[in-house]
């Protein structure tokens, strides 16, 4: 399982350069070359926090795998919802970049609210596989899996934060939804899925 | 051999979300791109139903081979041809999801031929890979072969069921070809090829 | 390099599908698109010819690679090159199908000859490897190299084809080259470089 | 973080043969097609040396690599900052190409400039890295880091070189700034940071 994720997301965080390469595609001179690259922020911006997204969840996913001794079919099965996911993040990526650069009378709005719900999707298909591998510990957890009420915190936290702003770019503006999702990208950068210790990691634990 | 087709399958799952980036391109105030995204159903049923598929595949790629203790050049050239179809994989779903959308007088039905077809074309060159596996197990496979009798049943209601969803998208409508593909991805993830039993995987059997 | 190069073919292998996606792009009748697929074949005959190409060098890559003890910075960089050519493969191949397609007046031909250049240069770069190998085989190889005579003739053998096809192309027709590269590809499944024996493979020989 | 990182360095890579696909699109004859063939030669020295300097940061990378124990959260971050910046890179490759082909009135030493920058954000998260082992090397190397001073010149000149060639892009001209990066990238290939001698690599030192 470890290797065809790790590939996909691989892949799925270099598709989103797509979004990069038609800027500045029509400009010809110095002057207009520089007006493109500077209006190109939209682009910029969620790049930078669509990436930092799919290499956070790409730790955590590794994280989880730590804990692992075996699979089993539904496992699979969430992990490749997870991955439908991911690999679907590059498009509402587009939709929020060229919304904010071309778009008028809600277009920003809409795409942001395409873009938390597909974050919310894919934070409930991990919440999903991290449920089921601690109700299923015994069959294929490496150990008891630890801090289990710290990790549920975490992930409903993690849901209500792209609910929030999911509602703020429906109800009021797309800067508030995407400030709410930049925030929550740096916030897990920080915060983590409790990992193997060391002296399990020594033991042969861990990976 | 697993290294690169694990690449190999990573690549054309992602490739799939190509299909998704052009929805709500030119749609750039709030109400038209609400309904572009509505109106985008054809690409996300049929990028759902690709991925789910080739991630199937994946899966029982993967079963395949824990079986195997080596490979010859036959073996290496049947699993190009595999990869082969796997990879233009993203064309057929891509006709259909345009047929789907844009389409009228039977585009929809030869896109789903079309579609059809490639997963004929895929499951013939699985099951010779499987039947080939079977016929040389003394070279190839770390011990006599499970359940061949099933096996070939398996491979057989494979190749039966998406024959019957060409026939089915020729001569009625392509909607009864798309479910028969859907139920097909959705059957699979629940019936699997025959793994290495726990205890020979204790024996060091599987990877 | 072994990762890395796996990686770099599978994608490389993958991108060839865009070269299919086009096909029937703008075909939105049932009749048009029959049309535009049973058109499409100078596409699939390349797709199918550069995909057994590179997948091919990939088996070769491998089998140069259980050779290799270690590597040195003048390998590494021949090793680049190889893949700088193999990465590029899909825009010639790209030529060709459109060339064959919707060209005119010797369109076909020059991208033949483009195609030739580009296996040509890889080719070399392979040649390369392989004889920088053999040369420093006390500090590179894990054994000594088998059949080397048999392998000089081997890449001799690669470079004449190539260069027959392309003169092929340039002086005669597209379609004589492209028939020269075919046979190429058939030729190089069942005609392969020389692995370690099962008797070194079983001494930890092999990979 | 291997795995990861050799899907990501490989998928950017082979990106690059994007900026080649278009060449020859509108080419219907062998003239018109052997004339854009031989004008894309922007295309193709921007692809080599783009491909090059990606393939030394792989080397690299992976050198670095073979010095960690174990990882923390911000080296992580950092590994995910190096590679936000390779992603992006084929984006000034375009640029860089399509200012040499079609531009005028200073589009080249804008992309140039646009090109040198992206390099320069490479090296400082690149050199951070490198920094922050030799800091915490009680940590997360496997051994007292060797030849820290060397390593220290090294990023620096190379954070010198890049700034030598924006300079000269932004104040003089394109091509001098060009000509500054490819000799960058050949110069980096001779010359390396320190990896494990064969001494510490026979005691399991490297990987």
């Amino acid at each position: 399982m470890e290797g065809f994720s790790d590939g996909v997301f691989a892949v799925a965080i270099t598709v989103l350069v797509f979004n990069l390469l038609p800027i500045g595609e029509n400009a010809h001179t110095g002057d207009s070359l520089t007006r493109a690259l500077l209006g190109g922020w939209p682009q910029y911006a969620s790049y930078a926090i669509s990436f930092l997204t799919i290499g956070i969840m790409w730790v955590n996913h590794h994280t989880m795998a730590a804990h692992l001794r075996c699979v089993d079919r539904w496992m699979l099965l969430l992990n490749l919802l997870l991955l439908l996911g991911v690999v679907a993040l590059p498009f509402p990526t587009a939709l929020v970049a060229s919304a904010l650069r071309d778009g008028s009378a809600g277009a920003a709005e809409v795409a942001t609210v395409a873009y938390g719900l597909t974050m919310i999707s894919i934070s409930v298909a991990f919440a999903s596989m991290w449920l089921y591998l601690i109700a299923k510990q015994g069959d294929l957890a490496r150990a008891p899996m630890p801090m289990q009420g710290y990790t549920r915190l975490r992930f409903t936290g993690g849901l209500f934060g792209y609910g929030l702003g999911v509602l703020a770019a429906a109800f009021w503006t797309a800067a508030a939804g995407l400030i709410i999702y930049a925030l929550l990208a740096v916030y897990y950068v920080f915060n983590n899925l409790p990992t193997p210790s060391p002296a399990e990691e020594a033991a042969g634990y861990g990976r």
